[in-house]
């Protein structure tokens, strides 16, 4: 049924994974578009997530940029695979401020074992958005034994 | 006096600067070591910080090693000065996995604008410490107009 | 007069700055497109020029992109200024094998000091272009004392 | 026996490999220290692999830096796999400038499929030495089908 295929399609399967990664809840980030090799995550400026200056932390930036590109490449897997990251880089371009920052991953060369990916994270002052984190991540496809 | 000295040192600014690092409270993680060019950040395991697997979510790691990083560069510079990081990359070598994570900053290469620090951060389960992050970063100084 | 003018431009500053850059001259480089914010290198394929199974050394791949992204900086930079690379990071998505190889350099942020850019290098085997590298460089802008 | 032994251990199979790296040959580099885990490559200065100021390209200190990791990653794979670098990130930290110039990779972390290496980059003027070039580098083994 449509319902059932539903839930098995990549968008339930990122929010089920999603829902598990408790930091995000701790964070109070929440997943935004999810299409294939497509992800994006909002998270609501808070004053404990901030660096000595209150911007957002350079770290905390990086860990919903991560999960937004680590879920980029899962859309495009199986179900039952799984994704760890292998490494990325991260470029600071403007202090991270204004009221809900938006970071998006994007597959940029999907991989039978390596898919890399290129995120982004934008902070919106209203409907004001500035480049703040641009980055490359590799993520890795964990099939199951 | 001696105490007012220390209280101008670089470790006392660090832990001045430390304690406005609103994030480092929400996440539970204290300052270690504090030494020119070197410093370290202890963070305890704590189930609200992982990723999906119920590892300390990779972000997690960059956020504990990116202020190591900065902080490290910051012990070199004077008073007044503030520090942001322009860039950094990370591998992740292993799950971290373990009752708590140490970050540790060291300069490779101070410099009067920009100073580059490598990074590591190390899961320990008791004695036994896995190295789980190994990067580098770029250090800006800050310094007031 | 306009031609005067020109010579004083960013492409023709552009195209002095790289014919000192002898290794290009070695590799047989040349420049392709020159615009404000954006500089393409072209290299054909050599033999000379590879790995051990005939594609394009990375290093030769990110010789052509450094420049690119460097030179991409140069061009939004004053006349007499010149640029050095702080750091990169490159990707290497599929071997570059082909006739020619076009890398691409593109200011994503623009700065005082620093300028962050975009860089990509492609593999033409005629008219079929293969994205082989993607990075992101950190450009220095150097001001005569 | 031993020289067969010889011939097919470690050290052969990068001089061999190394041998098939037209590139090198182009630019004048040799093999230096070659161990379990870690490589060295040297390179004596000459005036056409320099950029517009007379120092090394950084992509060339990247190319030597770049086989030295994979090379080094290489000493620690079974014989009839290959190597190829899936990503990299380099930071300059001085001018390259000297007489030689010898770039080390060293493996930090070991796997089954990705092999994470630490790279730098010496230029030596007589004995004194300094260091240019660090990085970290991901070595994909490649096994035959």
């Amino acid at each position: 049924m449509a319902q059932f295929q539903a839930s098995e399609g990549p968008a339930s399967r990122v929010k089920a994974s999603f829902d598990r990664q408790s930091i995000m809840a701790l964070l109070g980030a929440g997943l935004g578009v999810v299409e294939p090799g497509r992800v994006d995550i909002v998270l609501p400026y808070r004053a404990d997530l901030c660096q000595q200056n209150g911007f957002l932390h350079a770290g905390i930036s990086t860990t919903i940029a991560d999960s937004a590109g680590g879920y980029a490449a899962y859309t495009l897997f199986e179900p039952g695979e799984d994704v760890l990251t292998s490494e990325f880089k991260m470029n600071f371009l403007a202090p991270a401020k204004g009221d809900r920052y938006v970071a998006s991953g994007r597959v940029v060369k999907p991989g039978k074992r390596l898919s890399i990916c290129q995120v982004e994270m934008h902070a919106y002052e209203g409907e004001q958005a500035t480049l703040c984190v641009i980055g490359l991540l590799t993520a890795v496809r964990v099939t199951p034994r």
